[in-house]
């Protein structure tokens, strides 16, 4: 009976019959073989003439051969190496975006609530300091460096007139580990702030030259992926983190829909007036969308020439 | 006209005649000579003879002397520094026991955060690691200290079947930074459980004996200082916590009152059965309330015996 259908699948490429019998078969050693079918499939066609790929009935049949258990076991091992693969090559710098940018959010929730409580319990040795130095960051720094009396003098204010107790030495060494602790978390997060940069420079420079650095990072950690956003109409990757507005809006029509969700913070955005704000987000979201597109099918750069354009449209330095 | 009022503050002695003219003063110069006020009290009552506090009317009209500019700037004055100084002075151990539990409170909620997000990022290089260590302080230290491949070997992994990626030297070395800043996390939380000790030895050492160090420290956090916690009732004390299901309870009468609140975690309780909950929870609290009283009014170390006739009521070790 002469051979009429070709089927490859990770454990080789085989010939059937019109009654599908195998009648010929190249097994793959590896994956690498398998990635080069093409080769082994012309080969086979080359020597049995015509042969089809089976469809629908056939297709069944043909799969009912491996159900053979020497053909099983291979093909089920061969396909976990394909997965493996595929997952090992799935990492990509957008990846490290997102849990970058994460890391960061997450910081910045730790310092707020560390801060916090480093001013409370600061205060009950040196109140003044707390309230002179409004700035978290440049707080627990100045109290980890200077003394209470140095910082009183900064502030004219004679150490005896401070309503803060004079703590006994391991009390204040208490609260200056909290502060110590507090600055390697700015240390840390100046950091990834740094190394956000550099990814964004391979992954999306274009994105992170229109929308800015962070503003692009926090897109692409919403979404999960550039590919994702790259994918998504510009008037969506405008509202993205204003969902809850936009749901809103949808479910009963008194209120109206978000003008913008992350790109509020935008330079272009903060910089114009409110009654433009509208506007300059729809015109911003569709820059940053051509930008995503861009960086995404690894385009070449047109950061400054789409910045350039949203520039001059406003007349807004950014 | 003879003499007939005294009155003191902080300014110093007066002495009134009955139509409320000052007939002598005694100026004090500072707040020590207004603590020692009795001496010169005294030393006016024996030269004026059977001096009266004023009340009611001849009060009023006592204070109205002191509208005086000569007395009233003085008055405001020696009135700061008497609340500047009760403000010092009334920092205590208790207030360090809040400070300090509510920090190890926040570092266990960051620490919580962040070793997720590390179990995430981190699987991008090496998942089965984070498969296969489930404790997330033994994850952080371990993946900081060992390399991939050490690890993997420690599972009988090859390093070739491991579906994590080949990271780049600085993607990992961004990975394992916030691994560092997590243990140095941890150690700051162990010392500040070390410092918890000592202050509760000093501050309140039969509740920390009876109800363990971390809960003591709760209950005194929760209800904000020792001496608020020794004028609760006992029943009070044992549904600290639980003010929810409390309240919900007394709103409607369907839900049944909680057991207890923060004396759930107790070793008493958790050794028990569960209907004998309540009964345990009952004496734990009053054991634990005349802990706290006994802490606060100074009194001397009763915890051990307070622990051995929980331990031997309900037959249980602690």
């Amino acid at each position: 009976m002469p051979a009429k259908f070709i089927f490859t699948n990770v454990s080789g490429s085989f010939v059937f019959t019109e009654n599908h019998k195998a009648v010929e078969e190249i097994l793959f050693k590896d994956i690498e073989q398998y990635k080069e079918k093409g080769i082994y499939e012309d080969k086979l066609r080359q020597k049995h003439g015509n042969l089809a790929k089976p469809e629908d009935n056939d297709l069944y049949n043909v799969l009912l051969f491996f159900k053979n258990r020497k053909y099983f076991s291979e093909f089920r091992k061969k396909n976990l190496d394909l997965t493996k693969k595929s997952i090992k090559e799935s990492v990509n710098n957008d990846l490290f975006i997102v849990q970058t940018a994460g890391t960061i959010g997450e910081i910045d929730r730790t310092l707020n609530l560390l801060t916090k409580r480093l001013r409370e319990w600061y205060s009950l040795y040196n109140p003044e300091a707390s309230d002179k130095i409004k700035d978290h960051e440049k707080f627990s720094s100045l109290i980890a460096k200077k003394s209470k009396k140095q910082l009183l003098d900064e502030f004219d204010i004679d150490e005896k007139d401070s309503i803060g107790s004079d703590l006994k030495e391991k009390d204040i060494s208490a609260i200056l580990l909290l502060a110590a602790q507090i600055n390697s978390f700015y240390v840390l997060r100046a950091h990834y702030e740094t190394y956000l940069k550099e990814l964004e420079k391979e992954a999306c420079p274009n994105l992170a030259t229109v929308a800015g650095i962070t503003i692009a990072a926090k897109l692409i950690e919403h979404t999960g992926s550039l590919k994702r956003l790259a994918e998504m109409p510009a008037s969506t990757l405008q509202v993205l983190g204003a969902e809850k507005a936009l749901f809103r809006h949808m479910r009963n029509n008194r209120n109206r829909p978000p003008k913008y969700g992350m790109l509020h913070e935008h330079q272009l955005i903060q910089k114009s007036k409110k009654e433009m704000h509208g506007k300059v987000a729809r015109a911003l979201a569709d820059k940053a969308s051509i930008a995503a597109r861009v960086d995404y099918f690894k385009g070449k750069f047109i950061g400054d020439k789409l910045k350039k354009e949203l520039a001059d449209k406003f007349k807004i330095e950014y």
